[in-house]
């Protein structure tokens, strides 16, 4: 029997001919990623595996990004410690504040990984670079610690959800609409463990920014990992970003899948996740009025160049309502002189905005937009749980930039065709 | 006898004919401020006053600046509260974020303040005003809520010390060395409730900007007020922010004084307060070799045009040293976009620095660049009293933006001169 994209580029890092779903494996890793926030754990487990130094110092990277600029004391003290450890293991691929950004945005842009890696992160949102066909997922700071000693992890082989995409976005349609859409249809459990392949003749049309956005938040449907195939626009984009060769694999025809579920991308609309889960997805048929009191641009999920591009193209001559507050967090700092430079921040200011250094931010709750109590967010972002970007009476909605945007115009959840 | 400028002004506010040190007086106020942190203390205590409105919705302005955008809950909670009361009242001073910036800049920056006013605002830098030739002062929450109540404030007149300044500055010295020397000279309790008057031919040579930052630290002195005579800078500062008509005040050749300091600027240098306090200056002739983790450019003292202009005169074709993370935070809106305008983001981003949304932030220790146990910050902010930035085993080093620039470059507390 054949094997999909992912058992093909776990039975290469695992050194056999073939695997299958549920097969145990001893994998090599490409990269072994880690945070502000999850790298000090990791780094206080490391000395336990009995090793002096990391298994290969340009594998191993450490981004300060969660609470950074430092928020607070603990803050300080976590990215600290994560500076000296990098600094003690002359770790290639740490990055300060000022050359960084958001991890998952930061290590594709800087060519940090390629088609056919296997990436293990110590961040839930690590399953980003799917988008490049590398398997790429999210892993505890223990693991981080033994990935980091040992260059290896073991992973249970994923079966998987194939995702047959035809046609094409309509306008203000997007990757993010098209993953809200998804996790709506299969619920925040509808992949458990799984991988979640794009595939079919709609892939060619979605931008690599796009494919980000969709991989980024196969963990909200607690998928294992999102994978895309390598197409023209990822060696594109692999080659611009200076990324080692890419190893392509393809999924055989006879490969087996858990379920094949088709969408027709012509056929989505706009789409906003309601409280408290990324499921609870509704379009603007179906939409009751919601007064909004902050709006969020940016995250690993939405804040790229062209998530910019997309919340400067609805707030072009206009300006914010006065009741919002509207932050944009351009994810690193290349897409901040990006977007400055294409002139998006003075679109941004004449609309009233605010405009953050790279950082996650309210994402996460750590800072930068902290809702009180009763306040609702129209957010960019991948969650919106109880109390995830401040008090637990606060509301976020999951939205793309374009909703985002014509959201803040109007103060309410605003369709950017009804704008 | 004659009368200072600063008893002229409270003179006429108190409606009385002369006043003389050490009399208690009522004053007509012209503003009354608050921040997201003294404000909603002060809107607690409004109701005590037995009034339902503000005295005058034109002459109240609340800024929320300090832990703005919202750090966390509880900032989210104070903000949401002076938007609620700013709302009920009709506030139209009050300044949302993306609007907004720190308010001992935008209040100047939007004509809010004008030569001969009296300002109260419960944020002990508003003695920053007297730079346009205004009274005015640092007050308690209770006294801002007696103020927004009545219009109305007590103060005993203060005694004067004269500071007269005579030449220029050299390359590299600014208005903050001088008032860094001046403080090194009398302590930090050298003006204790008294006004410091600048006066003299080399007021002459001093931008808005340098009076601005001078009058700005008055109270690290321990002063009531700083006070700088109108001038053709003056006015056309303020006719350029479209402040109201300039009601210029002179003092009197017989006005008596406490004592008088005479200042040759042009003997200055640039001048660093070492840890813990602003009046522990040394000059690079008596300074040890300092190592420095973080560099901070911005704050009500330095966050102004011209000092990012400084900072990106040193900066421009050098990056900071890698061991260290530079933080640079314009002080409003305004001078985020002028700076970007002018190319001056560009050299901080390619120094490796990175840009905050304006904000009072890290200054007094609130968040965007926190610093950990033994870490050393030099700022240009105002204070550097025991754990200001951050853990109580941290350092902060005050200097004007060419040193901190400097330094930044450096990785150790720099003289601009000897880069």
């Amino acid at each position: 029997m054949g094997m999909t994209i992912t058992e093909k580029i776990l039975a290469k890092a695992a050194g056999l001919d073939s695997v299958h779903s549920g097969q145990l494996i001893m994998a090599d890793l490409s990269m072994v990623l880690g945070n502000d926030i999850t790298s000090p754990v990791a780094i206080k487990e490391f000395p336990k595996f009995g090793k002096k130094t990391v298994f290969d110092n340009t594998k191993v990277a450490m981004i300060p990004d969660h609470f950074a600029p430092n928020k607070d004391i603990k803050a300080a003290e976590q990215c600290k410690c994560v500076r000296c450890f990098a600094n003690e293991q002359n770790i290639k691929n740490y990055f300060e504040v000022g050359e960084a950004g958001i991890e998952h945005a930061l290590l594709p842009e800087k060519g940090l990984v390629t088609a056919g890696d296997v990436v293990i992160g110590a961040d839930s949102h690590t399953c980003t670079y799917g988008a490049l066909g590398a398997f790429s997922t999210g892993v505890g700071s223990t693991d981080m610690a033994c990935g980091m000693a040992t260059g290896k992890a073991w992973f249970k082989v994923p079966s998987s959800i194939k995702f047959v995409l035809k046609g094409k976005f309509n306008r203000y349609v997007t990757g993010k609409d098209l993953i809200l859409h998804i996790i709506g249809q299969i619920g925040v459990d509808g992949a458990l463990y799984k991988s979640m392949e794009f595939t079919g003749e709609g892939v060619a049309s979605l931008s690599m920014d796009d494919r980000f956005t969709v991989c980024n938040m196969a963990i909200e449907a607690g998928a294992k990992n999102g994978i895309f195939p390598v197409d023209e626009k990822t060696l594109a984009y692999l080659k611009e970003a200076g990324a080692k060769t890419p190893v392509i694999f393809n999924s055989d025809s006879d490969a087996s899948y858990d379920e094949v579920i088709e969408i027709d991308l012509s056929k989505l609309e706009s789409t906003v996740s309601f409280p408290h889960l990324p499921s609870n997805t509704k379009t603007f048929s179906n939409m009751p009025k919601v007064k909004i009191d902050q709006v969020v641009i940016g995250s690993c999920t939405n804040g790229r160049i062209s998530d910019l591009r997309a919340a400067a193209e609805i707030l072009k001559g206009r300006h914010i309502d006065k009741s919002v507050r509207a932050i944009i967090i351009p994810a690193t700092q290349k897409i901040y002189r990006e977007a400055m430079h294409e002139g998006l921040f003075d679109i941004f200011l004449d609309a009233g905005c605010v405009i953050s250094t790279p950082t996650c931010g309210p994402c996460l709750g750590g800072y930068m937009g902290i809702l009180a109590a009763g306040e609702r967010a129209i957010s960019t972002t991948n969650r919106n749980f109880v109390g995830r970007m401040g008090h637990v009476e606060s509301e976020v909605y999951l939205a793309s930039p374009h909703v985002a945007a014509a959201s803040a115009v109007t103060g309410y959840i605003t369709d950017p065709n009804a704008l």
